[in-house]
């Protein structure tokens, strides 16, 4: 599994909880991150250098952890990866349908996500009645890196993003950012219950279990997979935010080279 | 000159006026930015590729418009290259010191600014009785790349930055950042005339006109300079605020790989 940074770290806790058996190798670009406001060509670069570290590694299976990455470069690396590639665009886009009753979906993300038009386009093949509004939201990233997340701030930022979605009458908000899951609490008591929160890590991790059965790719056992981390930067403030979202595992980080 | 990102451009506008006919040539390099909150490791190799790729245009003299690069990695590049290296710390220490009425220094920067502990030492060594506090604002480049330079969140997170500052009865702002200078007039506004603000964008330019002119390194004649920008990703917020920056200037922006 990849991501920009260490905000895929909420799909690796997903994972493990569904799938304790499997072993996990991830690479966080964090000497790079951001990717979300970068160009689509450079973020395809970027996406490329991080599946090969992982192939090398000689891993059974692909999670593009990051909505950006995968929003601009799956389709590039299915072509090009020998392993089942999963994004979670298709796992966030399903979870959002899941509920017969949503008409209004609001969307947030990096730019580039949004720019990109990957979740509008497969809403919409998917429900062609669907109302959907997307809406770029790039300062919450720092703002959750930085864990100012009761903030005043950023309550101030998080209504000027969702004033249009709330002001046209959204029912549904797709969290396009693994960073995103962080919010849940200040967006639950900002939207009170009318709204329905939609993330993609624990669906990305049941597409995953899903993909490795009917590749008969799943380990069998019962004894706890390994965790491998790799991040490209080892700054204070990456290892910090990894040990946070991932409370509890014993962590063991490393530095990559690509 | 180079720069994490476009935020250095403040200086190259300084420079431009000041030296009207040295022409100049300016890497961003938009495709890792930030530096701010990475490991000092980081920044050394990244502005060394930096430097690398300036020196290979055969520059006479380099400028790192960058104050985490600054702070980290100025040393071990004046060692290493063969050309006259200029940072923004020593200009920015001199500009703060040229007022004899400061008593007490806030500084704020990235968290890589901040923690190197270069602004602070330099300042004590050159007057050992000022009063000096840092403060790391992690979160002030994102707002300004975002350009919302007057939104009340962006009031709120800079209230929460300063206020252990002005606690303690802070006269004179150390902007320890090339992105600060458009924070400029929310800061006036904030502040009132009771805080002298200082940064480094004209302090460096006059310190390179004195550094050429001591090498016998000055561009003799009248005709204006080329200006030559180079950013390792050409996104489009990257180049519309290198617009918005260098407003005025005919533009030429090219793609570099480092």
């Amino acid at each position: 599994m990849f991501d920009s940074g260490v905000g895929g770290l909420t799909v690796v806790r997903a994972l493990r909880r569904l799938l304790p058996a499997e072993s996990l190798i991830y690479l966080g670009d964090t000497a790079r991150v951001p990717y979300g406001n970068k160009s689509p060509q450079t973020i395809c670069r970027f996406a490329r250098e991080d599946a090969q570290f992982l192939l090398a590694k000689g891993v059974k299976a692909l999670v593009v952890a990051c909505n950006t990455a995968s929003a601009h470069a799956l389709e590039s690396l299915r072509r090009e990866c020998p392993v089942p590639v999963i994004g979670v665009i298709e796992p966030g886009v399903e979870a959002t349908l899941a509920h017969e009753q949503s008409r209004h979906v609001g969307i947030i993300g990096t730019t580039g996500t949004i720019r990109s038009g990957a979740y509008q386009q497969a809403l919409k093949a998917a429900r062609p009645g669907l109302k959907i509004q997307a809406v770029a939201t790039p300062l919450l990233v720092p703002f959750v890196e930085e864990d100012w997340l009761r903030h005043p701030a950023l309550e101030l930022v998080l209504g000027q993003y969702l004033e249009p979605l709330l002001l046209r009458g959204m029912d549904t908000l797709l969290l396009g950012c693994t960073h995103y899951p962080m919010l849940v609490p200040l967006l639950r008591r900002m939207l009170g219950g009318k709204v329905r929160l939609v993330d993609s890590a624990s669906t990305c991790a049941a597409h995953t279990r899903d993909l490795l059965k009917a590749k008969g790719l799943l380990r069998a056992g019962r004894a706890r997979g390994g965790l491998q981390i790799h991040l490209t930067d080892r700054s204070e403030q990456a290892e910090a935010l990894a040990r946070r979202l991932l409370k509890g595992e014993a962590l063991r980080i490393e530095a990559a080279q690509l």
